[in-house]
C-alpha cells in the first residue's frame, strides 16, 4: 500500500466549483414500478444525461483544470477508446486545450468519430496495451502534453466525487449509495464525499461476474489484477486503480457481483420503465440490488446511472 | 361543423388542479448537439416520463374523474390497445374505479400485459373496427360503465391541454410550439392552451405521410377521414378527432409532413443524444423541424416528446 493522499471535503467542494460551468447537474429520477420490485426506494443519478453521455466528464474537466496554464497550454492526453478519451476530448475543446486520445487503429468508427466530434485529435496505435502505452509515451515526448489517466489519479477521483456531492445537496436522507465499479473512479469518489457528508451511510458497488477483480481484491484485501474479463459491462473492462483500491478497501462498505444476464434484465427495466437510454455497465448497480434486495429492504437507496452510451447494432434485448 | 365550445384557460387550470395527484409534472430537457443540428433552441417536454409512458395519462383521468360518483361507481370503459388505454386503466385504478378495456383477440401480449398491470379488465373481441364498436356497446350496456373516447372528446382534450399548460408556467419565452397528430388530442390541447396563454405564438405539429389526414384536412379545410394508414408511427394510425379538428382549423398554424426514415432518424437522435427512449410518434416533431429549418430558424422551440413506448423486439435501427 501507498498511503495516498486522499481528497479532503473542502478539495471535493472545489473540484465541483472548478467544473460546474462545464459540465450537468444531472437529475436524480425515480420509478414506482421498480421501487416495487425492488422493495425500496431508489434515486437514480441520471450521468447517462450528463456531457458526452457518462460521469467521466466530470474528472477529466477536473483533471485538466487543475494543470497550470503553461501545462495546459501544451495539452492533455490519454489512451482510451471509451467515454474517458470522449470526455477529455470535449473537457479539452471547452477550456480551448488539444486533447491527444492514443486508440488502437481497430476501434469502431462509431468511437473514433465521437473523439473527433468533440475536438480531439486521434492518434492511432496497434492494437494491445503495450502499444498503447508505447504510442502514448511518444506522443508526450513529442508534445509535452500532460497524461490524465482514466481513474488512477487523485484529481480524476477527486472530479467524479462531485458526482454523490450534488445527490447529497439534494438532501435526500439516504441509508446507501451504491455505483458500478471498473477502475474505480465512481465508486472511490463516491465513497469519499459519503464519508465526508454522513459517514454512517454505506457505500456499496456492482460489479460483473466475468470482470470481478475489485471484488477479489477487496475480500481477499490485496491487489488483485484484472485477468481475461468478459462482460457485456464494456465500461467495467479494466483493472481496479492502485489509489481507487485503497480509498474503496479503506471506505467502501461492499462489494456484489452479478451475471451479464442480470445485468441485462436490469439495464430493460430502466429502458422499458423509466425511458432512460442507459450502457450495460450502468445497469450493474441495479442488478446488484435486484440480487441482493435483503440489504436493502425499506432503505432510501441512492445511485449512480454511470453512462449511456450503447452500441445500437448490439442491444442486448 | 358542430361549433363544439371549446374549453376554457380556467377549464383547463381546473384540470389541472383535478389531474395533479395523479399524474407526473415532467421535466423540460434541451441537447446542445440537436439544437446545433435544427438550427434552433428546442426545449423537450418529456411526456415519455409520464405515467404509463405518455401524455394520455392526463386526458383519461381528467375525464374520469369529471364523472359523477355514482357514474365512476359504475366504472369506465374503452376499445383501445395502445397509450389510451393503459391510461385508462391506471387512472381507474388509482381512483378506486373500475376499467374496462376492449382488445381485439390478436392484440400482442406485451399490450394486454400492460392493460392488465395497471389493473384493467380486459374484454377480448374479434379483430376489426366494427368488432371493436359492437363489443364497447355490449359493455356499456351490461355495466352501465361511461365511455372514455382517446380524443374526441373535450374532457380529454382538456386533459391533454395541461401538458402545455406545465411548459408556459416554466416561464420560457417560446417562440413555437410543436406536437405530433394523430387523433389530434395534444395538437388540439396545446393549440387551446398557447393560444390563451401567448397568443401570438404558432402551434405546429409533424404528421406521418403515410397517415396524414390531418394535413390533408387541414389544408383543404374539410375534414378527411384516413385511409390505409402506413407508417412506423404506430400512436398516429387514428383519423384526426371531430372536435380536435376544429380546433385545429381555428387557431393551429400549420402541419408538416414527414417520412419514415425522417422519423426513424430523429427518434434515433434523441436516444443517441438525449438518452431518452422516445416511440416513433414522439420523434415525428423533431423530424418535423429538421425537414423545415427555415421556420425554426433561431427560434425558442417547446415540443412535447409524446410517449415512450416501443416495442424492443422492433427497434427501427
Amino acid at each position: 500500500m501507498e498511503n495516498y493522499r486522499f481528497p479532503k471535503l473542502i478539495e471535493i467542494k472545489q473540484a465541483y466549483q472548478r467544473i460546474m460551468a462545464y459540465v450537468h447537474r444531472t437529475p436524480i429520477m425515480t420509478c414506482s414500478t421498480i421501487d416495487k420490485m425492488a422493495g425500496c426506494e431508489i434515486f437514480f443519478k441520471c450521468e447517462n444525461l450528463q456531457k458526452v453521455g457518462s460521469f467521466k466528464a466530470r474528472g477529466a474537466t477536473n483533471a485538466l483544470l487543475k494543470l497550470s496554464p503553461s501545462q495546459r497550454e501544451k495539452g492533455v492526453a490519454t489512451h482510451s477508446s471509451g467515454n474517458h478519451a470522449a470526455a477529455l476530448a470535449l473537457a479539452a475543446n471547452l477550456c480551448g486545450n488539444k486533447a491527444y486520445i492514443v486508440m488502437p487503429s481497430n476501434s469502431s468508427q462509431i468511437k473514433k468519430d465521437a473523439v473527433k466530434g468533440y475536438g480531439g485529435e486521434i492518434i492511432e496505435c496497434e492494437p494491445g496495451q503495450k502499444f498503447r502505452e508505447a504510442k502514448l509515451e511518444e506522443v508526450l515526448r513529442n508534445t509535452g502534453a500532460s497524461y490524465i489517466p482514466p481513474y488512477d489519479h487523485m484529481d480524476v477521483i477527486e472530479g467524479q466525487a462531485t458526482c454523490a456531492l450534488e445527490m447529497w445537496e439534494e438532501k435526500i436522507p439516504f441509508d446507501a449509495l451504491i455505483t458500478p465499479v471498473g477502475g474505480g473512479g465512481l465508486f472511490a469518489g463516491t465513497i469519499l464525499t459519503t464519508h465526508y457528508k454522513s459517514k454512517k451511510t454505506p457505500v456499496y458497488a456492482g460489479e460483473p461476474k466475468g470482470a470481478d477483480d475489485a471484488y477479489q481484491s477487496f475480500k481477499s484485501k490485496k491487489y488483485i489484477p484484472l485477468k481475461n474479463p468478459k462482460t457485456i459491462a464494456d465500461g467495467l473492462l479494466t483493472s481496479l486503480g492502485k489509489r481507487n483500491f485503497e480509498i474503496i478497501l479503506a471506505l467502501g462498505e461492499d462489494i456484489f457481483t452479478v451475471t451479464d444476464k442480470e445485468i441485462v434484465e436490469a439495464m430493460q427495466l430502466i429502458f422499458e420503465r423509466m425511458k432512460l437510454v442507459v450502457e450495460p455497465s450502468s445497469a450493474v448497480a441495479l442488478a446488484a440490488i435486484l440480487a441482493n434486495k435483503k440489504v436493502f429492504a425499506g432503505k432510501k437507496v441512492g445511485l449512480i446511472l454511470s453512462g449511456g452510451n450503447i452500441d445500437w447494432e448490439h442491444l442486448p434485448f
